[in-house]
């Protein structure tokens, strides 16, 4: 939407949704408080529940905020195949490295998610099955081109690739002084492609 | 400790640590109430805090629990170099898939020790950097013993095999049905000791 059209509601809800993505990232959903992310908006609790009815809604619009960041930048490019898609996905982590809150969102809302009754679980689990299905055919286009061998097992390697994204990631939260994601990931990438090839 | 010397005080520790333990796992440190452990233990809350005088006491107890039976199974035995040490790692893998409700436990609270203030953050760091140190003897010492090949690059193989073990409980926690999280942590590593060899 051109910025001309953006009307003053929009540009609210835009403003609640950046400060519950801050809020869930840095105390997890469960205890983020609803009134306290109306307060950083400068809105009573009925205000912002106008714009957002529950906590659970509010938690939706954030992942699809945030899935429409990494759909823009990272494009799960259909046009990508084999070595090129992964080698995007190294340039995926040297970019998350610039956006740490988008990353502890991620980190903290998906193992939260393994907790009883968790009402990102569903976007969790759907997240994870969309990806590995996006990078079993990418490795399949992959051996299609004879890039890769055939007889790699194509599931496996896509689960490990996330893997060891989120693994790492973790990793770099708590430490980031000594872990080094994006050099950790891109040589795992390598080492994995050149094992495949 | 010998059971004839078990106190009944030691007794209601271990019980509320273990009901703790599922609480913590169950929905998170921050989320967890002291007055439903108690309630489970059959105590008042002021009760509860004659043993642990707050949450966070509680959760340090739990976390020092933890790693007793990792300890005890997995034993960091200094005996086992290169090869046979990540054999060893694999076995543990296949010996977390009983026990999923400390899986849980663990990948909740090691990912909500990443938001501000937490209670555990240094536990976890410290444990990933004694994991490290550990990992990178291991192989230091399949180096020595002409295991692995001496130009590998140790520190990054150390930590991206935590990575990868972190990343399989994650999605095999949340989808235990499409996950086999033993058989992709063993070909991870069977392909890892192939290339390094």
């Amino acid at each position: 939407m051109t910025p001309q059209r953006r009307t003053r509601g929009e540009a609210r809800r835009e403003q609640i949704i950046d400060e519950a993505l801050k809020a869930f990232a840095d105390n997890g959903y469960r205890s983020a408080s609803i009134a306290e992310i109306a307060e950083r908006c400068g809105l009573s609790q009925p205000g912002l529940l106008h714009y957002f009815p529950n906590k659970a809604a509010l938690l939706a619009a954030v992942l699809e905020y945030r899935d429409r960041l990494d759909y823009d930048r990272f494009g799960f490019d259909r046009n990508l195949r084999g070595k090129a898609a992964l080698q995007k996905m190294v340039q995926l982590v040297e970019h998350n490295e610039h956006v740490p809150g988008l990353v502890q969102l991620f980190t903290v809302v998906t193992s939260e998610a393994v907790t009883v009754d968790h009402p990102a679980r569903d976007w969790v689990v759907n997240r994870y099955r969309l990806l590995q299905a996006y990078l079993v055919k990418v490795l399949e286009d992959g051996i299609a081109d004879g890039e890769f061998r055939p007889d790699i097992n194509t599931a496996a390697h896509a689960r490990q690739i996330f893997a060891m994204m989120d693994g790492l990631q973790l990793q770099w939260l708590l430490d980031p002084e000594h872990v080094d994601m994006p050099a950790l990931f891109r040589t795992y990438i390598d080492e994995l492609i050149a094992s495949i090839s």
